[in-house]
């Protein structure tokens, strides 16, 4: 039976089989030393071509770095070896050798290699340990986010990315050549997860793609992204949102301390605690701005990314954690199935983390009066929003929700400097592959 | 404090508030009985415009169907009501109107309306709880087959769904226009999920969109549907993906029967037992061929829809359950990438389950000098295939991995008619809304 390299401790003075790929190769005379690694960590093998097997030296000297290889040892400890124990070898199998040629170095710190060559290379930047502990680490944010909203009732939909027309006017839409017809990707499943709130399922979430065409070249945007998306019916307003929403980060943040302490630490990364969650400050649009003018030394006419940045400073500093909920956004900002809540803003919020919005959300009209009215204050064509309308039309009641970017999460959590370390395989306009 | 109506017989005598839409209304002199649904259930609402409140009498002498409303009143026991309960009303509030020309019932059998109608009005007819149960069920599947995953140590990765070439030769795909280029639509994460496996995740899991450019009108097609992807290293062959599918259904047929009885129940659907799945035969593709050749009396040169539902017909009556895997088929029936077993076949197998393809999978070439023949044999280029090839040029471990259509295992499930019933919103050649 084979045994993960960070259990090899377990099985002192054992003959075991372990498997992985070759992470370092270090010669001390007759002694080689071969870091291996797995999926659950590393461990030293030795290889002593002085007294050991003449077959095991040979396939070892030939080794490259990240062949992966078959191995049966004995496991003994050493104060010197990753973890207190290394195994020596016995037998050495090469299972899958690789060529000496590797575009970038697997077993070295990312960070001194580009980040346009790490994507290049995605399919091998991916085996460094640092890297791809960024997407355990995603992989957690989606476990402990569908648990969250399965333990409060709600629902998951898939809904689908072919739509017929943009739910927010057509811009910023790719075209999708459909048979005889043209169709776009989804920018979100808005419409969806309301219908689906109105169909009876009060509350649901969606974990889906979404796309931008934008031609956005920032640290921040990506043409394609994981959203996280939540829709609830019976709230009074963003508030009830923003208090929904603290409760998922709590589940998310003390899920991540408790199963990715390694990644956390690896990325000298620190989550906020419950404590933390709960101060944070909600201001108003035109709060926030002032705040932001009064920092800035100037007068400020919308939050743009500096703005982002200067607030959740100053949350971090009067409120002792980086974020900030930014509520009442104008209308003329917000899409035309905003609930309004006067003549001028909105019953909408975003959430900043750590100087980057991560979340958009509000309440949602939910009168067939008002929402007729809405598009066409907004310029929008009815005929072109009459599958939608139909949700209100026959009775729906009062519902809001959000979206949570994912990379952008993941992003702000690690401290990445580009959401795009965050993607697997990121698409931007110039990037469409691997 | 708002009581879901599922629950209201919890509070016998108590004054109590509930909402949901207005699901029936019927008149028996002075006294209306509505039946009153929520995400929870029904219950029925008494209004007495004899003794009780005018403005309520008033207000329900002008409820349509599928109005929304908030509600208080007393709960009384009442053998006739449904559930045992019923709430007998002083206050009642229409917090959204609907319009009385709905363009399907709600409230009756959806056998009577033609699957048309209820996807043209998808918005509407998923009101009607028979419907919407089948997404209820269906994200029970989601929730177990990611709980299965990750109890046996599988990691959850997105991958893009826009990608530069197809996976199996170009056919098939939707294309995008992506800025001032085309890319398309993936046919299915294949080569993202094995790059993930080598990655040095090992065993990876996906649940994601898939596309399929294909002129298909028949019940079992979709041209947008969810795929539950997985991929594992250190497999042998495909008889290990089979253990571990068997496994996967287990836990997911096992939570269906403890979460979503009901559901089960209302479609008259029942799922196999574990005794069942630890019975399901595993034919060669050979095998396969002569016992449908013999059970139809002809011979037989493909398994076609007819077949697989003769298969599963022979499975269910000689071994007690209604699935069959077949192994082992040809390489020209297969992907380039499938692992060959000898000259003809290859290490690959489908799962078929009550007459119906629900996976396809096997192992994988990992061996980098296979790969480049294998290329080479079906034609393929190999620039073309640039950053998959960089997968097993530097060391792979063997693996494999198999992909569940959602909506064909929701299907057959449930003995849903045709595939689109269980999909939210199904795209087929036609219908792109809404």
């Amino acid at each position: 039976m084979r045994i993960m390299l960070a259990r090899i401790s377990e099985h002192a003075a054992e003959q075991i089989e372990v498997r992985g790929w070759v992470h370092r190769i270090r010669e001390l005379g007759k002694i080689s030393f071969i870091l291996l690694r797995d999926a659950s960590g590393m461990a030293q093998l030795v290889v002593d071509s002085g007294s050991g097997s003449e077959t095991v030296a040979r396939t070892a000297s030939r080794l490259t770095l990240e062949s992966v290889v078959s191995v049966r040892g004995l496991v003994a400890g050493n104060d010197k070896a990753p973890g207190g124990f290394e195994l020596r070898v016995s037998e050495l199998e090469l299972i899958a050798g690789a060529e000496a040629d590797l575009p970038l170095a697997v077993n070295q710190d990312p960070d001194k290699v580009s980040l346009d060559t790490i994507l290049e290379h995605r399919m091998i930047s991916l085996r460094n340990p640092k890297i791809l502990s960024v997407f355990r680490l995603q992989s957690s944010i989606l476990e402990f986010f569908a648990g969250h909203m399965r333990s409060e009732g709600f629902t998951e939909i898939k809904t689908s990315k072919l739509i017929g027309t943009g739910t927010e006017g057509g811009t910023g839409l790719f075209a999708v050549e459909y048979f005889d017809t043209r169709v776009f990707l989804a920018q979100s499943p808005q419409f969806y997860k309301q219908a689906m709130v109105s169909a009876g399922l009060e509350r649901v979430f969606e974990i889906g793609c979404a796309y931008r065409a934008e031609k956005h070249e920032t640290p921040r945007h990506l043409n394609e992204y994981v959203s996280l998306d939540v829709e609830t019916a019976w709230i009074d307003s963003e508030q009830d949102l923003m208090d929904l929403e603290v409760r998922i980060l709590k589940t998310i943040f003390e899920g991540l301390q408790r199963n990715n302490a390694e990644v956390l630490q690896q990325w000298r990364a620190t989550v906020p605690s419950n404590e933390q969650l709960d101060r944070i400050p909600r201001v108003s649009h035109d709060q926030a701005k002032e705040t932001i003018g009064t920092l800035a030394g100037r007068k400020v006419y919308e939050i743009n990314p500096e703005g982002e940045r200067i607030l959740c400073d100053w949350a971090l500093k009067e409120h002792g954690v980086e974020a900030v909920f930014v509520f009442g956004w104008p209308r003329k900002k917000r899409p035309f199935y905003t609930y309004p809540l006067d003549a001028r803003s909105t019953m909408s919020f975003d959430l900043l983390f750590r100087g980057l919005e991560i979340t958009t959300g509000g309440r949602r009209i939910n009168e067939y009066p008002m929402l007729l009215e809405n598009i066409e204050l907004f310029g929008l064509q009815p005929a072109s929003l009459a599958d939608y309308i139909e949700i209100f039309k026959y009775g729906c009641p009062p519902h809001g929700g959000f979206a949570i970017g994912l990379e952008r999460l993941t992003q702000k959590i690690l401290g990445l400097a580009n959401v795009k370390e965050a993607s697997l395989f990121p698409r931007d306009r110039r990037r469409i592959r691997p």
